[in-house]
């Protein structure tokens, strides 16, 4: 089976032989994709002078309400995106729940806080200030929809939410969209693009899909368009670097690596409440997707007295958890995406072991529950414990992208923050302690080089929302090696989209246009 | 005479021969300035490590305080740097003003502003979210200053206004500068730094210049630091794909080439009030700075049957107008800044006259007055005039960077706004009409190009501010070509040095960060 291309409101497939989608459970092929001989610039044409217009003569509300359709569309069909997620990413329930729930939920909050906007075509940010002295000039800011489109090149970790999370505030803002889901699973999206097309509910040209390469696809994109890419560094750098794209200023927004942190504050002792609630947090961080999410704790700080309690404790979690098929209900973790995320990840291991040592797992060769080590793409969980954080090189630096985690010592708030902050910026640290005050200096410590802190004392306990859980209503991205991009963070997101420009002019002529605008208020409330 | 670089609080001469400054009108030397062998590392280091805490323990009162006294200072010392920017940059009265008493204004302006952020020590963005049903848990974005330097690579044609638009909003922020004035005219910038330094108003480490080559300066940025550019699209693509830069994703805000227009309604005969104002705009635009602005309007766009009007009037102005030796107090426009811009402008102007008329000017060897033509860098003002703007290439692209303009004509609206936007981004264009839905959709066809859009109608008349003057309360800025960066806008400004995160956590924790931090609804107001 071959999955299709949908470019200028046709499905097209591509030439050749195409790339296999590969089950990493069983190691069988499941289709294949291909973009090779398709025409990527007539595609992202099409998109802005057929879909652009279309969804902009719509107000904010009449796209929020498209977006609703879309959402109960695709609920009726998250079966289906369940079953594929199974196959093509050897997800679990609860990791598919993540990916899959998480987008329906993502794309019916932005219906839902969409309409805020109500009837405006952009929007006006601030009051006009008056620039001469009769009033009769004056200065008033817009954000005004762009009039290009959205290029989404996505990563293989969440193939629905992060085409949903990205188009929702896209297309709420009136611009089209062209998704590239990464190839190894780009069946989900596929499957969703596909049902979203088939239900006509929105204008034609206002999406697209790449399946496959994204080939020239840059050397296409112009000064009103968004190019959106989550995945590596290298990639990121390829793109942030591309001739096209720096010749016309493109905007891009990234989403890349990160050594995200928890800290376990020195007043939780072995057994207290917030000690238990980071060692279960650790543990689902370890597990869930098995440890595929840009936001998975990857460095665990601890006092040094309390490092070998929590080690014990993730360890005992650790070797109660089956780790396998998926297929089989007992099991909890599944697999990597695939072969060559199972080489990558034990490459990565093998540097981390050089300054750690091994608490939990590090086996190469272990056996996974119902699957065929040869021909699956299993890595253990693991856990690694450093005593030397601040001589340490790779801890802080190599993200192993799957489920491996490194405890690492901290002796006070003086070498704990330097230590945190040696991730280079990070999308999500999490704090755990009662001292309100050691909360937050933490927090002030870190909040320049982090998207996001979540922060737990007792009062909180288990309603925290999750390190890893990106809520659509809170910012999800962060800067330096993280990438420098932001998303999501309620109606904030629709910036990205969205232009700044002044008027200088008549107090009429600003009144008028005020008159077609929402508030930019709504997007900071 | 050599100009001394300030890096990490010690003046510093560079070694080597140096590069000369010049006077565009003589070609005598005035001084040297040198880069070489001057620690570039520490002084960022320092920066960093001494003048960023100093900055931050300090509210944003008490930083809008230091703003004050330095813009005092700076007033008491304004003829020196008019007599600096007469010698360095063959400035009329006119010229220097616009950029010193630009500048001055722009520095008491956030002086004045950044008190309404009172004791504030970061921001907070919108209100707090419950993120749990008992509302124990929330969610609040800030926005904290960064812990890194704002680096400066500045235009040569505001040495005084460059620095001083940048550095107003980073050192309000709490973000210490450094600063690296264009060689050719780094003379009144090096002075102004120098005032401020023998001052004593800033700590140590807030403040840094290095006068000559950048050199290995972008090596050093880390991801906490910014760097702001202003200059040519060609130095920013070499800034944007630095490789430092690049991996550590160095936040970057570019200001560069634009192809700005002035747009004439179809209701302005010749005569008419809109029309005089018009002429009278454009004379500003080519004679002021001799066109060096960013800002400076390129392209007129008048109704075909318009245009033969529009050029004999600006032409009668044209011819009035003295060229020469701003000594000369009858001078109205004074050289271009060096002898290398002279031969740029030439050769531009003679791709725009490959598919344009002259209609007055042109003269590559026209006699400018009190001046020697040899050693002077004078360019003639010239006027063109396109016919065939749709088919033109290099009267959207090529921006000659002194007194040039060209005429384009045009025949509706649904030419005109692709003519225009054509340009691929850009900082400004106006608009001057009394038909108030030409006006209204003239901007909403040009909004999502353009930073800032003047609109002029006969209620205005006089009372607006100007084409190519910069408004501290108002963007200045562009996409695309234009740069894609953010400057000014009053408060937005701060948005630049200061970087989003969001505080899931404790109701009381976020009660208690809150209680730190001023509303960042002041930004936008």
């Amino acid at each position: 089976m071959n999955l299709s291309n949908y470019l200028a409101g046709q499905w097209i497939e591509g030439s050749g032989p195409g790339t296999p989608l590969v089950d990493p459970v069983t190691g069988d092929e499941l289709a294949r994709i291909s973009s090779d001989g398709v025409d990527l610039k007539t595609a992202l044409e099409f998109a802005r002078a057929q879909g652009g217009p279309a969804l902009r003569q719509l107000s904010y509300t009449q796209r929020a309400d498209l977006l609703a359709k879309i959402g109960e569309m695709l609920s009726a069909n998250r079966d289906e995106y369940f079953r594929l997620s199974l196959l093509n990413l050897g997800a679990t329930q609860a990791d598919a729940s993540f990916d899959v729930d998480g987008a329906l939920y993502t794309v019916k909050y932005y219906a839902k806080i969409g309409r805020a906007l109500a009837d405006g075509k952009m929007l006006k940010e601030g009051a006009a200030a008056s620039l001469s002295k009769t009033g009769v000039f004056a200065g008033q800011h817009f954000l005004v929809p762009t009039k290009g489109a959205a290029v989404f090149i996505n990563a293989f970790n969440f193939p629905a939410w992060g085409f949903c999370e990205k188009a929702a505030p896209a297309l709420l803002s009136g611009v089209p969209v062209l998704v590239k889901p990464a190839s190894p699973t780009a069946w989900v999206a596929h499957k969703m693009v596909e049902d979203v097309v088939k239900s006509a509910i929105l204008p034609p040209g206002a999406i697209s899909l790449v399946c496959g390469s994204a080939r020239e696809l840059l050397d296409h994109v112009r000064e009103e368009d968004i190019v959106s890419f989550t995945g590596s560094a290298d990639t990121a750098a390829r793109i942030r670097t591309h001739s096209n794209v720096v010749h016309r200023s493109v905007r891009v927004n990234i989403e890349a690596d990160s050594i995200n942190s928890a800290i376990l504050g020195p007043d939780c002792a072995p057994g207290s409440d917030l000690f238990d609630l980071l060692v279960k947090e650790v543990l689902k961080e370890i597990t869930l997707k098995a440890g595929q999410k840009c936001t998975t704790i990857r460095r665990v700080f601890a006092t040094r007295q309390t490092l070998k309690a929590l080690g014990e404790a993730v360890s005992a979690r650790l070797s109660a958890t089956k780790v396998g098929n998926p297929r089989n209900s007992e099991v909890k973790v599944g697999p990597v995406v695939n072969k060559a995320q199972q080489s990558a990840c034990l490459e990565g291991l093998k540097k981390l072991r050089s300054e750690c040592s091994v608490v939990f797992g590090g086996n190469d060769h272990f056996e996974p529950v119902d699957a065929d080590p040869q021909k699956s793409a299993f890595v253990q969980p693991t856990l690694l414990a450093s005593n030397d954080g601040l001589a340490s090189k790779y801890v802080h630096d190599v993200e192993v992208f799957g489920p491996v985690v490194t405890l690492v010592a901290y002796d006070s708030l003086k070498d704990l923050v330097p230590m945190v902050r040696r991730g280079s910026g990070s999308l999500v640290a999490s704090v755990f302690s009662n001292d309100s005050s050691f909360l937050q200096e933490v927090i002030l410590g870190l909040g320049d080089l982090h998207g996001r802190i979540l922060a737990v004392d007792s009062s909180v306990g288990a309603q925290h929302t999750g390190h890893g859980n990106v809520v659509p209503s809170c910012l999800h991205g962060g800067p330096g090696r993280a990438g420098g991009g932001e998303e999501l963070a309620g109606l904030r997101a629709l910036l990205l989209y969205h232009r700044r420009f002044v008027v200088q002019g008549p107090a009429n002529c600003i009144k008028e246009l005020s008159g077609l605008s929402a508030d930019t208020n709504l997007l900071y409330s």
